[in-house]
């Protein structure tokens, strides 16, 4: 569904909004009874709320789909996420809290393993682990500064993957993947998909960085190749207070849901991972926003995990954050998932996330429990994840009427 | 809501998909209970796949819009029946099991009745029997078979429709109906809607066809002329293989359902009409395909004939087919509507379709028997039907996460 255009519609009247998620909380019902995490959970604020709020269910990007984290945060910031596309390369950075700069191009790199004749063997260079692959970025860092006036820049990612990217001015994204996707052959030529000379620029600096690393990297066993993928700028977006009129802010501990909400134009706290620390921090510079994004991650690790109790766990230990964040007086306090993670599947999920919403002024509904099943039959109804933004707006008092 | 291309995301797993369309199945409240006759029916194997499974409401086109059957299968498919509009000679086509090639034009006939100065006293005809309307078709084909080079076809339809189809190269489809609408004036002109050399020269011929027509009937007393309508060419549409990465085969013993699941490319397997037979001709092929849709016909006849008992009985035998289904371990089976055709109305309605899906990783919701009501509380909530067929995918673990 097409994004209306609230901005004529926007009114700033000082009320504050916390949008609380709990990473992967859906789950499906695969519990001893048949229940979902959420159903065996002891969740006695989130179901206060939910009795004297309103719920529903929300679905990130498409009916089916299964959000990565970059867009199921993304839906649940009001920006839909088939429109507003993260590239991959820009996507990585943002994983390992790497800011980029808008002229910066980023490419995500594979080590992989070539033979003698120069064809890969194995497209992941045997998954080594995270810390052999940190040595080699290192290396890589020590010889492979600057090319041709761009400085090179490298950071490590997990096992085979590390971050590439070119800071100077005058630089294109329209770089071709060098993965050929299979074995037994070369990596692919560096090509440009565009006729930009900016492009043209960046594929010649690409070029020489990949034939200079490939000499680094001709004494490694396993990690001596490397592809590219993915090359892409920081979007460039309008921020929440440009859409929304909100000046917001992100406490999250973990490095890629702060880059994403920095995509945005959130302006980042101290974050710990440490719930009762995150709300504190919140609380810490309440005067100084109007909204605020929390983000809760032991539940989806949980989830990856497939641990159901320790979801279960997870989520009483969220629950329990609540009292203290009520205490703040928001306005409008939303509790919601970016995705599904059922500890069932160990994986994210299509299924639809609960939502909850508690205003002044809800209609209140039927719904006396915070979970995937009593949330089904809530007043919120199924709706996509980027309708949380208006409606959280609206019982905020933040949106004024539409016509006369 | 607009279609997402779901192609970067497809993975084949080798997984199994069933849609098991009851057509028409759905009906309003007019029971001698006030119940629908779905609620009448005695349905304990789509309950217990109620029960067990997720269920929810479809809506094919757009709220309030009537399915015809054509869009109301598109939309299941997985095609926006807006978006995939089949043009009405095509269609025709498809309802008589004529199989167009892909160069050829078809339209829409009606007889009409002509007073001696040429103006149509009668639309229809006098909606000619079908017997009397297929002795003037043959009469129609046996003499005019041929036109400029154009092979010239003609198929009786059901009362006083026929429909007509011009076979050559180069020919268009930009030919505008000949059916004034109204009595009392003579037929159109043939007119061409656009200036291209193909629809200018179908055009012609379309003319020297309907002139040596009314030569042909004009002996007639009530079938003595002709008015043309929807010209149009099979429409080149991907398939679902393409789009979904479906091998698709269709078991309906209707030519309409199987003309329209072969333009979005399955299969044709034998189909009888009779459910069980229908069952055994899916598990003869099991091993060929990803995706069956069989059809059950019955449901809709009863609703068309306003026969409320007929309906309840035949959906007791569609529901009876269930465990056979069950029996070859779909790793998906749905079970739904193209549309709603209630006994009370005698025809097709706009109301939602209940629909029911099994999985393995399907969120049981509370819903624990199939009907319209209780299937208004499930967590598939209310949505397009072309929603259903990405639903199905992600539950066949077809479909790989979105971003990361």
């Amino acid at each position: 569904m097409a994004s209306m255009d609230l901005r004529p519609l926007l009114q700033d009247n000082g009320s504050k909004i916390i949008l609380f998620v709990w990473d992967g909380v859906g789950g499906i019902t695969s519990g001893p009874n048949g229940e979902t995490e959420l159903q065996a959970a002891r969740t006695p604020n989130a179901d206060r709320l939910a009795r004297e709020g309103i719920c529903g269910l929300l679905e990130s990007v498409y009916p089916g789909v299964t959000p990565g984290s970059g867009p199921g945060h993304l839906g649940l910031f009001g920006y839909d996420p088939i429109e507003y596309e993260i590239g991959r390369g820009a996507l990585e950075a943002t994983g390992v809290g790497f800011d980029l700069e808008p002229s910066d191009v980023a490419a995500r790199l594979n080590f992989c393993t070539l033979d003698t004749r120069g064809n890969i063997t194995d497209r992941r260079a045997g998954r080594i682990s995270t810390d052999k692959s940190a040595k080699v970025v290192e290396k890589l860092a020590a010889q492979i500064k600057e090319v041709d006036g761009v400085e090179v820049l490298w950071s490590p990612v997990k096992e085979h993957r590390a971050l590439l990217v070119l800071r100077g001015e005058g630089l294109g994204d329209g770089v071709e993947d060098t993965d050929p996707q299979r074995t037994g052959v070369p990596p692919l030529e560096v090509r440009a998909t565009d006729d930009s000379e900016e492009t043209a620029r960046t594929a010649k600096v690409v070029r020489e960085v990949l034939s200079r690393a490939f000499e680094v990297l001709a004494d490694e066993d396993r990690a001596n190749g490397l592809l590219a993928r993915g090359f892409a700028k920081k979007p460039n977006w309008p921020s929440m207070a440009e859409r929304f009129g909100l000046k917001a802010a992100v406490v999250a501990g973990t490095p890629m849901y702060r880059g994403v909400a920095k995509l945005v134009g959130m302006e980042e706290l101290p974050a710990f991972n440490e719930v009762e620390r995150d709300v504190a921090s919140a609380a810490d510079h309440w005067d100084e926003y109007d909204f605020f994004f929390l983000h809760y991650k032991h539940t989806d690790k949980a989830g990856e995990d497939g641990d159901f109790e320790a979801k279960v766990k997870a989520i009483e230990e969220a629950d329990g954050a609540l009292p203290a964040l009520e205490k703040l007086r928001p306005d409008v306090l939303t509790v919601t998932a970016d995705h599904s993670t059922p500890s069932a599947m160990k994986s994210h999920s299509w299924h639809p996330v609960p939502v909850l919403l508690s205003a002044r002024t809800v209609r209140r509904d039927a719904v006396d429990r915070f979970d995937e099943i009593a949330c089904a039959g809530g007043g919120l109804g199924l709706r996509p994840s980027m309708h949380l933004m208006p409606l959280a707006l609206a019982h905020a008092g933040r949106l004024a009427k539409f016509g006369a």
